[in-house]
């Protein structure tokens, strides 16, 4: 790391995932020259999901992929700028801010935006990434509706297993809930509600059971998958017990619940607060300063915040909100630090 | 009012503005059936905004009425059931609710969603009314970007006029700030705000001054405004006091900020909470159950609910969340009320 900056920003905001774009798009009017960083996964978890349904303005439906490019181009027509870049840490012991990127480059700025997302956890195993978004899923609630009277797979023993799962028997034939062990960790409300849709034929439950390999093609979806059982649990991790057996399952989907990893590694010395879940505390309520973190000038939106709705509008509008937000602690400072445009002393 | 009840639903949504229709998209996705409520302005205060620029998703912009046929559409599409009827009263004293119109008739329903909005303020002046959307606003955030380099007036004493008239210094060459009084109601903060920009040149305060009239035509925006002026304050009830001074002033846009009034009035006897200004209180929090009110099964989403950031994407948030939570809510209700289709004993 060397002392040199490569610029002062008054904003700069860490993805350009839904929360990123839409704060970029709200600062950039606001006169407030946001510089974006897309991070590692340009336009964020939204680009997994074909055919975004229930984003409010587009009967038609959109593109994932579509929606993010229509927003990058909205932020930069008002004037926002995007680049490649992955922030490695912020800084936030003096200000202006020190942003530090994965390639040593360092800016400084009056206020910064953490719209890093979270990362849905996969399995890593043969079929998975191929057919990502052609019948496997990380999230029910956008793609559970494009799968009606099939057989769906849902693996995972959380919470949001049981949500999804049990969200899914709305469209589902039956949905099978795969956990690699005897006991669920989830919530016993959850549970409870599991073990009402297995009552009532919805869900059935494969306990002990991992999921080894996922057999389809882009054009026609997800055919059948393999599955692995034995009775102790962890079922990838004895393939060689005669205990363990393999076999082939038909399904139309898989919903992958296996949790989100939240983006926050960045964020570690600044002193902002994380839950158990290390997801970002922000001030919430209603009003004034929802996405505000216990660091000023620090703020936060969109799935590196939202541990629960996770909804491209729902992450659009904290965006909306802590670009807000960020232009009323902007417009609060003393002129000459918010004029301040050579690059300060380092402190470090 | 008569015991007859049109018909029994699983959710009924008052408003057809952004959050009610986005609340209506999820909630028909998530097969709640949703019937919707368009009240007496249907599809809300965006209507009024001719160029939406600042919704994400749309590069080109889109106006107001557009955006929100497509939502109407959209919600459709997904089986919502939209309906003339303003809802005049709901009866939470027992379940399901009791939903009564203007009109006479009566709905039950196992939850509702109130995203009835707030009207702006208007002062009922010859011209506002022919030029709103034609340089004449209620709201800067919305179109303060369209009439860059023009003098704007705004008209109003609180905190939303002092807020609007700085963030409008962004654009304008001059912002003059147009009150009845001498004494503005603002908080200190606010005006401490507006007086840093009076000192630089950006704001001018015209106190003890009122806006009677607003010419101009729909092709060409606002020309010009005829004011009143009277040392002792509301010149307008003192037109005919010789020390009251008339005069047209030129302007190119007329920003009124005289005040919401969330519509609530249809929620009095439910129980639900409301603050100083008429606002519908929520759970708020970040996560599970944001936009529960007191009332079990009663969710609040939009400009009824939120007196502060007020933009469509923020109300589309909010909707998107009512609708899960009113879900969540609907999911954990036993079989048999959930399953209630029939009339119940009217309870009066």
């Amino acid at each position: 790391m060397t002392d040199d900056v490569v610029e002062h920003r008054r904003l700069i905001i860490a993805g350009t995932g839904i929360a990123g774009l839409t704060a970029a798009i709200y600062a950039a009017r606001s006169n407030n020259d946001p510089l974006v960083f897309e991070g590692d996964e340009p336009g964020g978890q939204l680009t997994l999901t074909t055919d975004v349904a229930n984003y409010p303005g587009f009967p038609e439906g959109i593109s994932g992929p579509d929606l993010v490019n229509d927003m990058k181009e909205q932020a930069q027509q008002f004037g926002a700028e995007l680049d490649h870049g992955i922030v490695e840490n912020v800084d936030a012991s003096d200000r202006p801010f020190r942003v530090e990127l994965a390639n040593g480059d360092a800016y400084t700025a009056d206020a910064v935006i953490a719209a890093s997302g979270a990362s849905a956890r996969t399995l890593g195993v043969p079929g998975e990434d191929e057919l990502m978004g052609y019948g496997v899923s990380t999230c029910a609630t956008c793609d559970g509706a494009f799968f009606r009277d099939e057989d769906m797979l849902v693996v995972g023993g959380g919470d949001a297993a049981m949500e999804e799962a049990t969200f899914l028997t709305k469209f589902a034939d039956t949905v099978y809930l795969a956990h690699r062990r005897e006991e669920f960790r989830a919530e016993d409300y959850w549970i409870d509600r599991v073990q009402e849709q297995v009552e009532d034929g919805d869900i059935e439950i494969m306990r002990n059971t991992e999921l080894l390999e996922i057999h389809g093609s882009a054009e026609d979806g997800v055919d059948h998958v393999t599955l692995a059982r034995n009775d102790e649990g962890y079922p990838s991790e004895a393939l060689d017990d005669p205990e363990t057996e393999q076999f082939d399952f038909d399904v139309g989907a898989v919903f992958l619940a296996i949790g989100h990893t939240p983006n926050t590694g960045y964020l570690e010395d600044t002193g902002v607060e994380l839950d158990d879940a290390g997801y970002l505390q922000t001030e919430s309520g209603v009003g004034d300063g929802e996405t505000a973190t216990a660091v000023e000038g620090l703020f936060g939106a969109g799935d590196v915040v939202d541990h629960h709705y996770q909804q491209a509008v729902t992450a659009a509008g904290m965006g909306c909100k802590a670009a807000l937000d960020a232009d009323e602690y902007l417009e609060s400072l003393p002129e000459s630090s918010q004029a301040a445009e050579t690059a300060p002393q380092a402190d470090d």
